[in-house]
């Protein structure tokens, strides 16, 4: 397990990280301000015993990595990283074949945010991210996942490709998006699987492409190179929820 | 048509903007800037007789509205917004039914330029923006869409639900994303198809749903209230792009 401290802001990712169940050291709420998300919050601040305090718009703008406070920041304790076999553990309790997003070095927070956002959504049952180059688990990620990061868990790995080796010895297959792969539509996704997404820039990296067992691409039809990531992660994520309902 | 003043930041987005053959009144380069994408750009604004400035990093910085200009930037003379007039054409020079992105009242730029880039390689004809609250085509869309903007016409009208009901009466369908609608998956999605989607915040209007034919839900598994607008965007374009493909 690691730890890296953390601070949430915005409302929905603050009330989310309460609902949770994560412990908040301090809330910050700007004062004055009474409307009806921030009571809900301090009536949950109040619920669990967190001391709150209330401060002016200065004080807030300061202590703000993203600069989208909206009013609510709080300082959990940490965020914790998951392992691989909480993943395997979620999908058993649910009677379901793994299914576990794999990114080769993503490097833009909000990526990550939105990529762990839909992870969550599509019932995906972890993200698992590279320790070295990666973007790590920021407020500006925790903001972008809309409170996700507090139910799907994130696991750190120091090699990709032995991860996946070893994962494969359990069973899994693994597939990547990438535009020279066969069309994701003719592929059967239904078994314990990893999506492996590629870099923002580069796509996915030579040696984890090997590691695959289908190459898959998203068709399209424009005029420019690529998707982005997390939404190309958002349509080969959901092709296989759509082939997973339509085997049951 | 409707013009606004352009600037192009970041090295994609330039050099899509000279292949796709935008006018560029200026081009700024970082001094002493000679990698191969830079002097890709540099061949293009040749061949166009376009004036090159090189300019010092504090310079580009304070040109820059998004702060990840690169080492370029290029004043294009303007984008030109299109008409839905185009969108249908485009649909019948490729003998395809009309398939256009509504957008109602996305905020985010960065989201409105992703949904452009995706609308683009997903084949849809074009996407109509409102005239009001909505964001327009600023440098950060342009960025976010990677150059998607220069290939896929994009309208403003003054009222989206006025503009529906006439092209209701041209024959096209509306399906908006909701999470209150039938399952996509179990939709016919593949006729002349206009598709909805809502603001970040509060999801699709009143008065705009009332409008739609169909109202389609990606199933969601998760722990939390929503998808990212254009991810959700993609997702359901794509569900349209699998039903065009198997139909044929």
């Amino acid at each position: 397990m690691r730890y890296e401290e953390l601070t949430i802001e915005g409302r929905n990712a603050v009330l989310e990280a309460f609902r949770a169940g994560k412990t908040i050291d301090k809330l910050f709420v700007l004062d004055g301000c009474q409307d009806g998300p921030v009571r809900t919050i301090l009536r949950e601040a109040k619920k669990k015993d967190c001391i709150v305090n209330f401060v002016k718009k200065e004080r807030l703008d300061q202590m703000s990595e993203t600069g989208k406070h909206q009013g609510v920041i709080a300082y959990s304790a940490a965020y914790e990283y998951g392992t691989i076999d909480d993943m395997f553990k979620i999908a058993e309790e649910k009677g379901e074949p793994p299914f576990i997003i794999f990114l080769d070095n993503i490097e833009d927070p909000h990526n990550l945010g939105s990529i762990i956002r839909t992870a969550n959504q599509a019932g995906a049952h972890g993200v698992v991210i590279p320790k070295r180059r990666a973007v790590g688990l920021t407020a500006t990620v925790a903001k972008a996942s809309a409170g996700a990061i507090n139910y799907t868990p994130v696991a750190k790995v120091t090699n990709l490709v032995k991860t996946m080796e070893e994962l494969k010895d359990r069973g899994m297959w693994f597939v990547c998006g990438d535009m020279d792969g066969e069309s994701m539509y003719s592929l059967d996704l239904t078994g314990p699987i990893g999506v492996v997404i590629g870099n923002e820039g580069d796509g996915v990296s030579r040696l984890v492409k090997e590691k695959c067992d289908f190459v898959a691409s998203i068709p399209m039809f424009g005029d420019i190179d690529s998707l982005n990531a997390s939404v190309a992660m958002g349509i080969l994520s959901y092709e296989i929820v759509r082939q997973r309902i339509n085997k049951r």
